[in-house]
């Protein structure tokens, strides 16, 4: 294990006084430098959670060993190396959540690798491939709901993503997917959700004469539309749009909110907890 | 009837062709000058809307009768004077609205009278009174909901409101008191509509772990919380914020939006047609 | 002359009472329908503006003819065939506006053909003619502003291009060459104009300690970031961002900015008066 | 000293690995237990920034010397009990900043007690004594500036104000005035700065026909609109605002803004490093 590399501890575990200075003391014991160090406490719940990033030439499993024998028995720490993951991008129709994460990628902005773009559509192909970027077409007519998922997830084992990542993938994905890449998949959904869940939220939008609108991302759970929010943001609509108009500029709110909630997640930085993000 | 005042004639009507070209000939040919004109077609419904403002010395009573023969039978006409309208106000306990008008119909920004606030709680009398508004303390307790209401009909009667403002005002309405004043109850909600309708939207929008909380203004209709909106608008919020924070934060956002929708309404800009308002 | 298609006539002269009836009367008479009509009265200048899309079997040359005689001397009178324009797009290294105007162009998104992109650095001439785009690499190495403007007009000329788009094209242009392309270019500043005005605006932002970025399109004018600003938008930072962030973040924020410039520029919508645009 | 109530740790020193650990070290072997802590560091420049909120029977004055022991020679130690401030504001004769603070104090929500408001105009004093809150009316006329700072110093002096709150007050103070409150005067500026610094922001914005306008709240120095910013928010506007209408909707800005620097402000939240601010 390379030593001297930057790395993040994630810890989330009931409060108790103290536990600050305690961990940031094994953190130095164990021969490693704190570079930034953020944490919260959720007064409601006596939750803890931190995120400390420090380098140095100890040994992670040694610093492991001793945070574990020092915090609750009920804690969750993790500790990664800082290093770009691996997403696997479920895609259908639309290109421009994918196409954004591609222009990133191409460009180093995404602190990912992209393995592959996985459809139930050809549509997309041609810009995915341009990009050097494996697409894989998976379609869905004449299969069942757990026929289509076995076949994606025999596509997805070999690349072993870190996240997947829906970009406006029109299917449900069953509670048994679901819980393979639990807190692992994240889904842009096209309404500021709680409002529209479900389909066609731009139409439900237009009908209810909403004057802003908006697009969320969050973790996928059994429930659909109803997981932990990382990211949302909204637009200013008027009465001159249709829908066809709000489908268009919420396009651009989609693909914002998407890769805001993805830098915040390839960082390391959010914790879920009773549904919700706690993002340091 | 006083002449060379400014008026607002509103027009609302199946679309035909020509309408505008023919409704400013007919304003011309009654002795008026045009000064400002918005139109708007809503082309998937076919109605036409209009809004002329326009002064001049001619005869307004001459001018709707010509308008009325030209017109489709089903045009809706209204021809007003650009005056302050006179607003009641119905609160319960929260200060940040009734504060907020009170404020600015002080100091004339308000363009309407207020005529009276009326609430179930006398909590605010000391506010309004301090401003030289009449406070009208209208308690529930021991009555039915027809009986408040009835008690809040005796009031409102003799002061003619134009509009009334439900400024965090914490009762349902009964079906029967919003359609005596139809279209013209103005309600600010403290969600962005249509999340979380209802009660306690701020705790459900702590549980739910939303990123943006928002506030809304619509006119009330029969069903809570799903008349026309006028205006809505909305702050980022972040897992930091308890659910006290959040109605902190919650407040500035509501009175803005509450001013901003009043200055639409008060100013005759706003028209209703399926449930969405339509602003010009 | 092609008949049928949508058109759209663009006024703009002194004001004088009457001149929505006029004008929308002359259009009728002339054989043709309107389907969307709107003006504004600029009233401290006495300027009168309208934007009237209309469509019919009539004659457009007539209805020209027969507006210019009606209409003050000094009107503007711009009749054009609602069709995609011609862009050429000039950019320097940076690959997100590029890549955004790109992605929506090939997938039918943007208004407009985009005929080249012309750059002074090789770096996104393999983006570009991944899109099947004409890429066009002209070096400033060794020539003077003006022999390099020349080879870029040199490029420019057969493709005939409605507007140029300056997508973070990081030279100066010479007012010569402004003029050729008078009201005709569209340039994406990093910052929100007038703050932070001329070179490195992140860095200029950072060390003012601002808590919000943003990014202005405005038409290029001789004047260095002081053209009629066509759109702005603005993002909410914080003391944690470095340089490096706000450059990373603001990229979101330049792309949306300058697409939503270019769609109202490509619908004809955008009137420049007093250096400022009124946009219908 | 009363034992047992909430204090406030404000440490802000040259960066050194350790901080963290050894602060929260001293605190709690003082006897003190942490609620809330957070911290950043200024890696451009090696400094470090802690805000630590704690309570406990430890003594305080104790932990001071603890501290100034082993922290760096060069570290600004600040520990306050978490308590209502004494704010005085500076205002002229716009009510809208006055207005809304004086609301929020009355309803308990301003974490301050408002001492005194201080105008060189009378304009205000009826809004602000129907609150309650002494008007001290200090005219300017036939005065020097120094004469009429000395003027206010007098009236300052008794009160003992933690800060200054400028509320739309449009006379310049003299760099010894500010001197004298030294980071302790909050202005709010009716612009996006650094846009639009200096006098008649409004009518500036409308020439430069900008499509956002802004507010910030700073910290006043002796360069005149260069302070360090608290707080910045802005307002989407269009080619149809007059001057007027800017100057209207500013109002509901500029109050917020400053309200929400306040709060920043009041709970000792915000720290002043190379003129700009860090919030924690």
């Amino acid at each position: 294990m390379a030593t001297g590399s930057a790395r993040i501890l994630l810890v989330h575990c009931p409060d108790r006084p103290g536990l600050v200075h305690e961990i940031t003391g094994v953190v130095f014991r164990a021969g490693f430098n704190i570079t930034s160090n953020a944490e919260f406490v959720d007064s409601a719940t006596g939750r803890f959670f931190m995120r400390t990033v420090f380098e140095g030439s100890g040994d992670p499993r040694e610093l492991s060993r001793r945070l574990a024998e020092r915090l609750p028995v009920a804690a969750q720490i993790r500790l990664v190396a800082r290093r770009p993951r691996v997403l696997a991008i479920l895609a259908s129709k639309e290109y421009h959540c994918v196409g954004d994460l591609l222009l990133r990628h191409d460009f180093g902005e995404l602190n990912a690798r992209i393995a592959a773009v996985i459809s139930n559509h050809a549509t997309l192909q041609g810009l995915v491939e341009r990009f050097g970027v494996p697409f894989v077409y998976v379609p869905h007519d004449g299969l069942t709901r757990e026929q289509h998922e076995e076949r994606i997830l025999e596509v997805l084992r070999p690349l072993r993503p870190d996240y997947l990542v829906l970009a406006r993938y029109m299917r449900i994905l069953s509670p048994e997917f679901v819980e393979r890449y639990r807190h692992r998949i994240v889904n842009i959904h096209h309404s500021f959700l709680p409002a529209f869940a479900g389909a066609h939220p731009y139409r439900k939008a237009f009908e209810r004469g909403v004057k802003i609108i908006g697009a969320t991302a969050h973790f996928v759970t059994a429930q659909l539309d109803e997981g932990p929010i990382v990211a949302q943001n909204v637009l200013p609509v008027d009465h001159t749009y249709t829908v066809r108009d709000l489908v268009r500029v919420g396009r651009d709110v989609e693909r914002t909110v998407l890769a805001a909630a993805l830098q915040l997640v390839l960082d390391d930085r959010v914790f879920i907890w009773n549904n919700r993000t706690i993002i340091l």
